[in-house]
């Protein structure tokens, strides 16, 4: 049985170079696919390309426009390859109308002197934080996630805590519950609703158009976390004239900083 | 008299569509150019083309190879024009071979509800902290900017504070100084040590490879802050396998967030 997140990022190649994928009905959101899987998808690109030299270490996707339901390319281009590193720029187009755009740097690591700087917040373990109910307006792609609060919760377009700081924390993971993986990882970047919703504590006509994700994950951190809910911990620096910024952090069950992402959001407000 | 930083940034329309540019000795770092300056040269291609629609909100510049002293060409293409935004693919190359990638998401911004969520921190005034005096062996690029340190100071190879979260606050400006503008403002993105020699206390081979800016400061706030210090903060999240996290703040001296920005570091440590 095909989880619905393999499904949603499966990539055929192409006679040109590119690779087919297409929309999916559980990962749809308000006005097109919910950015988190077209960002996995177009990592995807990159990550299965024959090319493909070592792991991702920083990936952005800009959305340009809304992707139509239906099919969609993505052409991954290895731009530069050193020894150690690869820098990679991609396009998702529906015919040849540009959707998105990204660009990813791989390299091959190795272990040196290590340290994480950040502290995880000390929270309640998942297993006692109840799952949220979804409101019934909720867009598809939100039942494709377990979600459990511990601030700055958005249901029913109102927030159950201070909206100040506009901090979200929140367990999180794919449900049916998924092993973890840089696909998965990079789409759990893009969980969280946007800033200017908790902040406003209603609904609020929103849209990201720029992803950055720092993939810190080990293979080992991956293996470890298995399925279990990762931590995720958004906030946002400034709203202003009609964009604001998130930052996040993503961290294991047992401490390990797994992604740090930013994004830019447009808003109406 | 030229500027130095508008001589490293000036740009010559091409028959080809590009534009050429030539690296300046004012701000060659160890290894090739500083990456703020070259930066802000892909930003001026964006921002000077015919075509380009509002002001810059987020941009991200990938190094992918170090720029040779002399002539680059850069070729900026829109990838995308909506109503009110426009999305851009970047390369800098030298004879074909590509250096740097990035995509820029620029915007007709309009005055909204706006919160700033993060807090200036409070330091003495840029007036009341000596000016560093910078070791010899510092690159050139340092030479063109005025920093004055109250946290975090890399010189002589040695750091003056705690080093613990690599955190570095300090008041800083282009010299001669310079009325601020979105492409300085990009280049100052990029005037942090990096982090690795900040918590190491020592110099450590280290070169930025993908670095984002947000840009939030309106017409109005540049023209506030003239050719005064900005005061810049940042700081680590990670050092982990070869590559360390930067996450850093740009304020005016009157306390409005002109930029946030976020870089990948790769070390040898």
């Amino acid at each position: 049985m095909q989880h619905p997140f393999d499904r949603a990022t499966v990539l055929t190649p192409m006679d040109d170079g590119g690779v087919a994928g297409r929309t999916d009905a559980a990962y749809m959101n308000m006005v097109g696919p919910f950015g988190g899987i077209t960002a996995a998808a177009m990592l995807n690109a990159v990550m299965q390309h024959p090319d493909c030299l070592g792991e991702p270490v920083a990936f952005t996707v800009n959305f340009a426009a809304p992707i139509a339901a239906g099919p969609y390319r993505i052409v991954a281009l290895p731009a530069r390859t050193n020894r150690s590193t690869q820098h990679w720029t991609l396009t998702l187009d529906q015919d040849a109308d540009v959707k998105a755009t990204a660009t990813a740097v791989c390299a091959r690591r190795h272990d040196t002197w290590s340290s994480t700087e950040s502290r995880m917040p000390q929270v309640a373990p998942a297993a006692d934080v109840a799952p949220t109910r979804l409101a019934a307006m909720a867009p598809p792609w939100c039942d494709q996630y377990e979600t459990r609060f511990l601030q700055g919760q958005l249901a029913d377009g109102v927030v159950t805590d201070d909206a100040r700081g506009a901090v979200t924390m929140m367990w999180v993971r794919d449900t049916p519950p998924r092993p973890l993986d840089l696909l998965a990882l990079a789409a759990l970047c893009d969980a969280f609703a946007p800033r200017i919703m908790v902040r406003r504590a209603r609904r609020v006509a929103a849209g990201t158009v720029s992803l950055t994700i720092y993939f810190h994950a080990t293979p080992a951190d991956l293996a470890a976390q298995a399925d279990r809910p990762l931590l995720g911990v958004a906030r946002a620096s400034t709203f202003s004239r009609g964009y604001h910024d998130q930052r996040a952090e993503l961290w294991s069950d047992n401490g390990a900083l797994l992604a740090t992402t930013h994004q830019v959001v447009y808003f109406k407000d």
